[in-house]
Formats: structure tokens, sequence, C-alpha cells
């Protein structure tokens, strides 16, 4: 048996097909498009990608987005400057600053920073006010990768209601979120992490289970029930040939891919899994293109709920 | 084997004499007592016992509580009126609106209340701002009876890190903060509900069963691992006489109590729990003095927070 493929790439691009016509319609009424400004501090190559991948999305689908950049060196006060101004702007309908700030900022920075984007702009759904009102299930700017890991279920009718997840992480972006928005949908949900005693045996029960660990091949077939769907975000970049290629054997083309660039993006899942599984997200094309997809469905949304709908 | 009592009385009687000298170090700096508003609305009953237990609790402890009541025929604007002047009160650090509001105040009047406590004094920590501040496990005011739960646990020496911990029932105001918390002390945690499936099986898996689902006798010995902590959050007034003498034999005290009254409060597991259960929280005498007393921590914490410490 193989697992299903869980197609991210092909249900990210329903919803940006989705939401053409959402931006057409609001420009119309708006007199302008819907705004994204993009806040990128320092030059961390990964976060460089990232933020490519969004401004090329945004213009694709009709959106406005600024890319505003500062130097490593730029102080808290530079960035908390700039998210002042796109707060205050009338073009700017969603506010998104690059994680991570430059360490240099000291820990609290990313803290100081997300509480300061107006929660009617926080497409991040980072700010504890759209957090809480994740929490009590009210309409909220929710976090953009678990959002689309719902779309993703939904569209690829995996039945949510009454089945048990497991969630593997515990992060204020993933794996808390993750499981808020699949106990709405009325699944049992169990939260692992770190201190878990048991893990692989904890996450066996489960039908639904979402890593978010960032750990290479860490969910190994142990963890996974017969038939279970398995949605894979952690994305960890491998540059160790010996684990490559225990992973991936020579002439596959995760492999060749390996050889032509000298490493590699790995997620949390076990290329083993797929033998186990009834349905699992590939990585890459899983789960990392539906997260820009649901950055520009919070975007448009923000538009007109900023406009009045 | 009968399982240890969790004591929530003894514990309670614990926090509010560690609130007493806080109460008075706040009162010599400020020169005032910390001072909390509690809003009654309408004539419920069993409101109107809490809110009596709540005002004199706090008085016991050298807090300045006032009772603001308003007719079951007040309107929506009459409590966003008492609410915005202690919102503004400098005398008063904390506001609690007793739950629930009058029925024809309509389905979202509560939503429309807490959202409107100036979340520094949300004692109830109800506001999406406090909410979103416990997801991400900062300094919140966190809801009382959860909170208490964990002082209890803490207390009794109950292990929470590392435990399987199982919570049934996803309200706004125990169950989920109830998860979170756990969550946050390394408990592996599962949230169950009314559609989860084989639920005795689900929660038989758990170190810690906390139930909070509002139904007598809901959680029978098939829901519990022999040796597990069971917390009782439901309360049930019960006046159906073959229930009561189903769960407590003629002759027990609690049946007495039945006769004696015409009515009893009965929580949501079985009684025969206690020959399974390492530990049981009673009902009554377990989590619910423990709600009032994180009600006074709270609005002193607040009062601090208030003054600057």
């Amino acid at each position: 048996m193989t697992a299903r493929v869980l197609d991210g790439t092909a249900v990210a691009a329903a919803l940006r097909a989705e939401a053409a016509p959402a931006v057409a319609a609001f420009t119309a009424r708006a007199g302008r498009p819907p705004g994204l400004g993009i806040v990128l501090v320092g030059d961390d190559p990964a976060s460089e990608i990232y933020v490519r991948g969004k401004l090329k999305s945004a213009g694709e689908v009709g959106l406005r987005a600024d890319l505003e950049r500062l130097p490593a060196t730029a102080s808290l006060g530079d960035v908390l400057a700039i998210v002042d101004r796109l707060n205050h702007s009338d073009a700017h309908d969603g506010i998104l600053v690059q994680s991570p700030l430059p360490a240099a900022m000291g820990a609290d920075a990313e803290r100081h920073v997300f509480d300061a984007i107006n929660p009617a702009k926080d497409v991040d759904g980072l700010h504890p006010a759209n957090v809480g009102r994740l929490v009590q299930n009210r309409a909220a700017l929710a976090s953009c990768t678990p959002a689309g890991v719902i779309e993703l279920l939904e569209r690829s009718n995996v039945a949510i209601s009454g089945a048990r997840a497991v969630v593997i992480g515990r992060s204020d972006i993933v794996g808390k979120p993750m499981a808020l928005l699949l106990l709405h949908r009325n699944a049992t949900v169990t939260i692992c992490h770190s201190r878990t005693v048991d893990l692989p045996n904890v996450a066996a029960e489960s039908d639904i289970l979402v890593a978010a660990v960032g750990r290479a091949a860490f969910v190994t077939r142990a963890f996974v029930k017969p038939g279970a769907a398995v949605v894979d975000i952690g994305t960890t970049q491998v540059s160790d040939r010996a684990l490559v290629e225990r992973l991936f054997p020579p002439g596959s083309k995760r492999h060749e891919a390996f050889l032509r660039r000298g490493s590699l993006v790995v997620g949390d899942v076990h290329p083993e899994v797929a033998e186990v599984a009834g349905a699992l997200t590939p990585v890459p094309g899983g789960v990392g293109p539906l997260t820009i997809a649901m950055l520009l469905k919070n975007t448009v949304r923000a538009a007109e709920d900023r406009l009045g709908r």
C-alpha cells in the first residue's frame, strides 16, 4: 500500500484561483487592491526565499504587496516604527513581519513586534487578541499554516469530525492553533511535545497525525496507525549525505536533487510512513504552498473587514 | 482501595491565608485595599449563592468588594454602562460579571460584556486578549476554575509533567483553558467532548482526568484508569430521588442531605469512581472553593499590576 498524496500544491492553486475574483471585487469597490506590507529584517537566506514566494504569489492574484527591508543591525525601535506606519496606512490591510528577527534584537523582540501589529491587520494571526478569538471559536485571523492544513484536509475529504487527532509540537504559530482548529471541527485532539512519554504509541492512536517538530524524518512507521492521514509540517535543511541516503535510495529523485544541490529539505515524516499511512502530505509540495495561499486569503479577508463587507 | 481526597477546601484556605498579607501590603502601599466590582443581573438563585460566597471571601481577606445589581429586565446597554464605570474606577482592580446573563438579553450578550471589560481588570480571564496571552504561556489573568485545579494538583503532589491528561469538556471558561494550563506544565493533553468516539476508553488512558461536562455522575468506573487522579468540575442540582438513591445509598450522609433539602448537588463523577481512582476531588468541597480563592488571587494580582509592583 502507498499513501494517497495530499496535494498541497493543487489546493493552494485552488485557493489562489478563488482569491483572484475576491481581489478584483474588492479593488472595484475600494478603488485600490488589498495591500500587504511585509517587513524583512536582516538577510537570513531562508527568509529571503519565503518572502520572495509571498511577494510573487500576492502579485499573481492582484494584491499589492510592499516589502520593507531593514538591515540586520536595525533596532527594535526601527521595526516598531515601520509597523506603526503600516498600522496607520490606508493602503495596507495586512502586515507580516517575517520571522525570525535577528538574534541580536533580543529574545523578546518578536513578541514586542507582534503585539504592536494592529489586530485587524494581523494576517499571521499572532496577536493575542486574535489568538484569544481563535480559542473562543470566533471569526479571527488564524495562523496561516494550521489554517492551510484544515483547508487541505477538508478539500481532500479527510474526515475531521469524530476523528482522533494528534498534533506533535506545541508552538504558538503551529501546534497550538492547529489543535484548536481541529478541536472546533469536532476532532478529539491530543497535543504531544518533547516531554510526552511513549510518543510513538500516543501518536499511533490517531486518525489524523500532524507533525510540527522540525526534526528530519522523526516520525517513523511506529508513530502511524495504518490508514491514518499524516500531515508533515516540518522542514529541515539536511546536508548530511549519510542521512539523506538512509532516507532516499541512490537513484531516487530526491537523492538526485541532493546530489545537484548539496542539501535537501526533509520533512518531519520518514519516507517509510508512505507504506503505512492512508494519506500523506509530501515535502516539498504539501503544507508549504498552503501557508502562502492562506496569507493571501487572510489579507483579502482583512481588507474586506476593514472596508465593511 | 479508596481514592485519596484532593481537598479543595484546604487548598482554598491556604490560598486565602497567602492572599491576606498581600492584600495588607497592597493596602499599605496604595492607601486603599484592592477592589473588586461584581455585577449581578437578575435573580438566578444559583448566581445569588455564588455571588454571596465571593463577597464573603473577599471581605475575609480584606478586599473591597462591591456588588452592582441590575434587575432581570435590564438592557445590555445597562450592563455595559456599569462595566464602563468600573473600567474607569480607580478603586476597582477587578471586574466580574456573573454568568449567566438573563436569556432575554440575547445569545451574544455575555460575549459583548466580557469583551467590554478592561483586560487589566478581567479577573475571570474571559477577554480574548487574556485568553490569547494564556495560549502563549505569558503572564495572564487565567480563568479561575482551571487555575484553581492547577493549584490543587500541584499542592496535592499530583505529578503533571509527563502525565497523560484528559479534559472532558471544551468550554471557553473551563475546558479549553484547563487543557492549556496542563499543556504548559508538560502534560500530554487530550480534549474530549460530545463528539468524541468511545469516550470511556479515551478517558481511561489518562493519569489525570478532568471532568467538566455538567451531567450528574456521567463519569463512571469505565472512564478511569486505576490510580488516576480525577478532578470533578461539574455540579448538577439533582432532585430526582431515584437517581440520588442509585448514587448514594439510604443512610449515607449525602442521602440524608438530600432528604433534608429535597435536592442535592452532584458532580460529573460517579461515586463508584472512588474505588478505582488514586485521588479524587469531592463535590462539594473540591473545585468550588478553589474558584473563589483564585478570584481573590487574580484580583490582588490585577491590583498589584495596576499599581506597579
